[in-house]
């Protein structure tokens, strides 16, 4: 399972070193992990109702060249892992076409399921296996 | 000249009282605000060559009805007025469609053409005073 | 009744015209507001508990001067109006000190109080009223 | 090399699952990191004359526990390595009092130090090794 989107950046998501902010790129993750999710059939729009939702217990994001206003970041996120009670996510950002491109950031996220309101830790669905390549 | 772009609410949008932040909206604001000064010719990645930046002097925004995850938000934005040093912008943002469509949020803001790095505001290109309907 | 705060302005408030961006002033404003509003008996640690949240239904912010990295900015919130279902509150911020004090910017907020989960707006507390100079 | 920050979470650090965002900690992380910089000689407002930045690199995030509104985040940070052009920072973030301290996020940095508008990595200070315990 693998989607890949596509956002341009804008000022909020620069800093004054003149490039992308490094907590800016996780607004970039959390955008293509909510398509992924909803691909896997869990839409933003339809947590509020389950209350069941993801919640990110851990991220790694290696920076490796800076976006720059106006750049278009294509994020592909695939979903890398499932287990018991947790799946593995991984991001790679990249900017510029054909010979141009290269690859701004990299990322790994640790998620679970939470029902809320009780906040526990729910299973993960067990056809999320067979989408794991 | 007007143009509509389309935002989904992520978590990051949101606050813990359930419902997409105050401060969120602004970033619709200026994602449509990007798109509306690309087709009137100033695109963000030419602006790093240019030096030539639009700086927000005054925004006013009125919120009317709450957004919530998942939503997709319409953020109509107009150019509204055009005088020698400053342009006014006008944007509207709805959720839903149909019957159920609710208008979420209105705002207005200012905006003057700085040149970096002298900091000073450059006049308003005549062209765009016909672009005002 | 009036507080102020000083906050430090960081990278994540930056964007890439070398500036603070117009978004991030809305932080510094939420800061002020949380103590003023402190300061009048709701902290934020008990809105959880009794599901009573302020509410921004408009805001106004006109940009007069750039805040910079590592600017400190003094926030000064004041309590304007006491209405029925709102109050207005009033802020201006500042950067410097001394003769190189200047005003960075100025910012009007209309908030009402809603009771989480109706929603519904309550009843602005009578004494309130008084503490309006 | 060690110091501690004191952080209240606010709305726009929390979302609609009611606990503070993950991507807000990063703000957290980032007060903490600009407040060690400046124990150790290198302070925000000095950056903007000098021209040298400090990039991250790489970060890794553990989340542990949420912190909620008006929590105090209790934010460590220490100075864990200095090589030839990077240093790692160490972050730990905790709300609580006494028993009931929970610690909410770890959190790892590597950074290099940039110098704008060439871009190329400077040489890390060599009397920062010194500062490692």
């Amino acid at each position: 399972m693998k989607i890949e989107i596509t956002e341009r950046v804008m000022f909020y998501d620069t800093d004054c070193g003149g490039v992308v902010s490094n907590i800016a790129y996780l607004r970039f993750v959390e955008k293509a992990r909510s398509a992924l999710f909803e691909a896997m059939g869990m839409d933003l729009a339809s947590m509020t109702t389950t209350g069941l939702f993801p919640a990110v217990v851990r991220t790694e994001v290696d920076y490796l060249f800076p976006a720059r206003l106006g750049d278009e970041v294509r994020v592909e996120a695939t979903l890398d892992t499932v287990e018991k009670v947790r799946v593995g996510c991984r991001f790679s950002l990249a900017v510029g076409e054909g010979e141009a491109r290269r690859n701004a950031a990299n990322a790994l996220q640790t998620i679970v399921l939470v029902q809320l309101p009780s906040g526990r830790p729910k299973r993960i669905p067990t056809e999320w296996l067979s989408l794991v390549k």
